[in-house]
């Protein structure tokens, strides 16, 4: 099939690349290489060292014996994705290209508004162009379960049928999201849901739990084909951010009680995920909504588990808690649908401490490069709009 | 009480300053002239003749016996915002300083990602600039009844306690928008909740009913005080369109089957609701929506209400049914709440004949500038990104 990626140098981008050319997929992607520029504003890097998208472009012919179709610009110029659409004829767009980072959107109302006119108008302009250039192509769309928040009943995938008053409908589930990033996710579900009802388009929306994981088999132990780690503030997802933590002997942080859930899933599944949706579009003017994750944990029993593996491979590591920067629920009910994905076959890696063990293993080959920024591993930016660094619990009890 | 008006030279903004300003309050506003470009745009004018912003300030002073302190700015720049907010110091912020048309919003993709990028970030501005210089103001957020859509179940206000699967919440109830412009009124909808959320703003979120009408009482039937009052298929609301359309003897033209319901209000009605609303802020931290409208109608109990009243002014007026350029239910259940603002003294005005009578004889006079843009009451704007005239349906049907 003709795949489309947009934000195709990122963590999932470039992952998803390599996954779908295995599988025999043409792809074709663009990218604003913005990514690599918000990680080095926050002073951090990627763990894993990359290579650059002209260097990604050779090692990926080597690899497939075929060209990659990548064009570098920017999502919010219409004219820019009308082109390339014209010109590759997608029949699945992958659309990655987003900010994808809570912290980094609390920063300041400049961020804030970045990163809501970014998300929704990169959006837009790929429905414009679908609607224009391929209407029969499904869009398969990266959203976030954090889009729902953490209501104290059952998160169904995307709608729910609900007797009201004595009457009856199916509407779609109430979202509360937590950061301005958050709730672009949320703006932009609403608007693919019209553009799917008026347009007649399809998509798959995707509610995606946290990810984690340095490699996919396709890699094949190969650092030239390996996609980038974050582990700072902002770009380090929390169970990437421990194993980071832990391979430098940096206390593992769970913020505030660390009782907070959140689904999660390794990486490999989530390219298992994303293919399946691939292969098995929607009808014409459907657009449905899968909730994306292998299984629910606290971040506080994730942290338990980097400690475990980690003693295994004889790190010496400590569980300490860090001031919450965010505003969230610490203890919350929990309970999300996620059946859509394994009805069409998802099968989950289920063992998340193996998962745990290769990161760390990959990470230590690395660690200098964590070490260097580990001053980017305590959060300073906070809900409240101001910048200060959070303390450990312990410290502050005293 | 020191009222900040955003929009303050639009249809509902320049009414609000006068219903205000003779209640004592101090108004301070900000506009860009957009609407007044837009409705150029459109190829359309006012029906009622308006001052430039200039000229209403002097009749402002002359009136009131004091100034109005205007100035004029883009909300989408935040130094704009700050600023006014750190010299005026507000207690209530009225927001209505956005791009308030559906079929506007839906003419491509540049008015689409112009739309919902300056409501957007006109609000997110707002709330930040509210945060940094007066987080105990009450912002009065000018949302759309548009934002639910027409589910099939009762509508309440905003938020609903319901059941599923034997556990309960009380959530925010779902929005389905019919536009890339109602879609906006639903991401600041989750924007400003967000924000009321984590900063401890107050915010009332007002899903407004459809407002027709020429004047309030403290216009003072000089024509020097009017507020504007649009017709053409962007900017004219069904009821006022209608209105128009009966004064000049053109076919009062309700889209499509003519059973869509929604819920109306007269402008002087809307004035008193979002009065009441300044004089009863919510408390600290706390988000509230109204929905705001006197009565539900369908479009066609409206066409006969105008012919009914018109025929009385011996205006010699028939209904025909346009083609609809919108894709939206043309037959559906609605029976949203509205007792909040009941609750907290809102008198109806209910006799929307004689409402109707004075938008009559306000037009009768005025007439011929309908009558010069004759060709902008019929609706050229379709939902699928085309531009084709709508017939009427009985020229369709032959």
């Amino acid at each position: 099939m003709k795949v489309f990626i947009s934000g195709i140098d990122g963590y999932l981008g470039w992952t998803l690349a390599l996954y779908l050319a295995a599988r025999g997929h043409d792809i074709a992607g663009c990218d604003l290489f913005l990514r690599r520029k918000w990680v080095e504003e926050m002073g951090s890097q990627s763990a894993t060292p990359i290579l650059s998208m002209k260097e990604r472009l050779k090692v990926f012919k080597i690899r497939f014996q075929k060209e990659l179709l990548f064009k570098e610009g920017d999502l919010a110029d219409y004219n820019f994705v009308f082109k390339l659409f014209k010109s590759f004829q997608p029949e699945a767009i992958v659309h990655l290209g987003e900010m994808p980072s809570a912290p980094y959107s609390m920063i300041d109302v400049h961020h804030c508004a970045f990163t809501q006119t970014n998300n929704i108008v990169g959006t837009l302009n790929i429905l414009y162009a679908m609607k224009e250039v391929c209407p029969k192509a499904h869009l398969i769309k990266l959203g976030t379960m954090g889009e729902y928040g953490t209501p104290n009943i059952d998160i169904p995938e995307g709608f729910f049928t609900i007797e009201y008053r004595g009457r009856t409908d199916t509407l779609p589930f109430p979202r509360q999201a937590g950061s301005w990033y958050h709730q672009t996710k949320v703006h932009d579900s609403h608007n693919v849901m019209f553009a799917c009802k008026i347009w007649g388009l399809k998509s798959t929306d995707i509610m995606q739990g946290v990810v984690f994981g340095t490699r996919i088999d396709e890699m094949d132990d190969d650092d030239s084909l390996y996609t980038r780690f974050d582990f700072d503030q902002c770009f380090g997802t929390v169970l990437n951010r421990y194993c980071a933590e832990a391979v430098i002997h940096h206390p593992i942080s769970p913020f505030g009680a660390g009782k907070q859930k959140r689904g999660f899933l390794p990486l490999r599944d989530s390219m298992q995920c994303l293919s399946i949706a691939i292969n098995n579009p929607p009808q014409e003017g459907q657009y449905r909504v899968f909730n994306q994750f292998e299984e629910v944990y606290s971040v506080t029993q994730l942290a338990e588990k980097v400690k475990k593996v980690g003693n295994e491979l004889e790190l010496d590591i400590k569980i300490s808690n860090l001031e919450n920067p965010r505003q969230e629920k610490e203890e919350h009910y929990y309970n999300p649908d996620h059946c859509h994905l394994l009805d069409l076959g998802y099968k989950p890696t289920s063992d998340v401490e193996q998962e745990i063990k290769i990161i760390l293993k990959d990470l230590i080959r690395h660690k200098s490069r964590i070490e260097e920024k580990r001053e980017m591993l305590i959060p300073d930016i906070r809900w409240d709009g101001t910048r200060r660094k959070s303390k450990f619990l312990s410290e502050v009890k005293k």
